[in-house]
């Protein structure tokens, strides 16, 4: 069976699919993107990634390319076309295609891709050993709350993650604290039990899973708070855990190579991490 | 007769020239780029814009694509085809194509894309009107010494000036200092006649014809600065003007609205232009 992808009204099979060398995607990083999980064929979060979707494209002045209903359709028809029941669906708009000139074209037609791909959403040995972090600089630019595809600073620090056998890096702020991670945010438990989290603003991209995550916690009477902590109250804290859309929630039993608490996954992310799970396979997912 | 792009070892009709939606420009700007600038038929501080897109490549550890001389012989095979005798030559290049994953993929052939366009190289009202720039914070990522595609930040900003009817916008650190325009670099004149550039770090990106602009500077006995300037001493300054490969050099008459001096270009912007000009005529072209 053929993969197929979506690109601009056409489902084309994946290795024959391409856009002009003069999209803006392709020259100026001028698009956004989403990826959203599907959980036993069901997209997990859709609401809030697509909600999210439209605010990205709102800050960099986009048109969504179709209708969101439409959108959601297309979406539907790739993910039964590439027999997905779990994985990840794709999605990028970018300005589209048009003679190169930073200014926005006058007349261009949004670029609209998706892609699918199977992913095992459960690798039962990375949750039960817990993943590595160490911290780099944040680098990025100022506004990093547009899920944008100029991706470049991610890229390095999930490079340099990789060479020092790590699953992600954690960036630091001018004033020594986390943001968040290169593809994930980042969470810490405190010593008395507190969940903490950066605070959404134009420092971190808000996640959806993050957002599920404190919705949960509140659901589930936890105490927690969305502010900036230090590399050091990382290193004391708990437990420690990354979220996002494809790791669900991930435990980090290791920062920069020293343990965080007895270096095992703790018992609030693990029990956060099932209770993720039970909304993504159930209720939450559409 | 038809347009040509050069791609992947590919001479194609323009409209038809395309990458795959995986290719890590179109996903990640993982890649960087140079226009270099065609004047009567030839290249313009070819063995400049070269050397720095090495440099680039070396930042971001990709490999040339192929080797130096080779390119250089494709580059000109496109620009014969396309008969260009004033305009530019575009290059970019790429990661590759992969599975999308932020890390560096294990193996990946670079992309190499060409493209080239014709251009009024003396916009003689432009010239001698000069051109009115605005101020804007500086919110790109901190290596913008490597001339990556990841330009959101700067299509922003260019937007932002031409919606407020200006050329280019100059963007500012968090010190209040001009670094640079969002595609030029930033020069004044001060009140004894010294020219003045931002020095060359991580802050800005440094020009090839901001240091053929400096060498001819050298060369004459004038005197310059390379250091940081305000938007104050900007707007106090006797003369202002901006440079890059497609401008040379573009007397700023305007900031934010307000007149430099007397509202006019200077006579040492001119001066620089005439030697510019001469220099990329003859001499300094391959």
């Amino acid at each position: 069976m053929p993969r197929y992808a979506y690109v601009n009204g056409r489902y084309l099979p994946h290795d024959a699919a391409g856009v002009h060398i003069e999209d803006r995607g392709f020259q100026f990083a001028d698009g956004v993107y989403e990826v959203v999980t599907i959980q036993g064929g069901r997209l997990v979060d859709e609401a809030g990634h697509l909600d999210r979707l439209g605010r990205s494209l709102g800050e960099l002045r986009l048109a969504w390319p179709m209708d969101r209903p439409v959108l959601q359709q297309v979406m539907r028809q790739l993910i039964r076309r590439n027999r997905v029941r779990d994985g990840i669906i794709y999605l990028q708009i970018t300005r589209g295609t048009a003679a190169r000139d930073f200014r926005f074209p006058e007349a261009a037609t949004p670029t609209l891709v998706m892609t699918t791909r199977r992913m095992n959403l459960d690798p039962a040995r990375q949750v039960a050993a817990g993943v590595d972090v160490v911290t780099i600089p944040d680098i990025r630019w100022k506004r990093r709350d547009i899920k944008s595809v100029a991706l470049l600073a991610q890229v390095l620090g999930k490079q340099q993650a990789a060479e020092a056998g790590a699953f992600e890096a954690w960036q630091i702020d001018e004033e020594g604290m986390v943001t968040e991670g290169c593809s994930s945010n980042a969470w810490i438990v405190t010593g008395d039990g507190r969940l903490v989290t950066r605070d959404a603003s134009t420092m971190i991209l808000n996640g959806i899973t993050r957002q599920s995550i404190l919705r949960l916690a509140a659901e589930q009477g936890l105490q927690f708070e969305e502010r900036a902590f230090t590399v050091d109250e990382a290193r004391r804290a708990r437990e420690a855990f990354l979220s996002s859309a494809t790791t669900y929630v991930m435990p980090v039993t290791r920062i920069d190579g020293r343990p965080v608490a007895d270096g095992k996954p703790g018992p609030l992310s693990r029990k956060l991490r099932e209770s993720y799970r039970s909304y993504a396979v159930g209720a939450g997912a559409s």
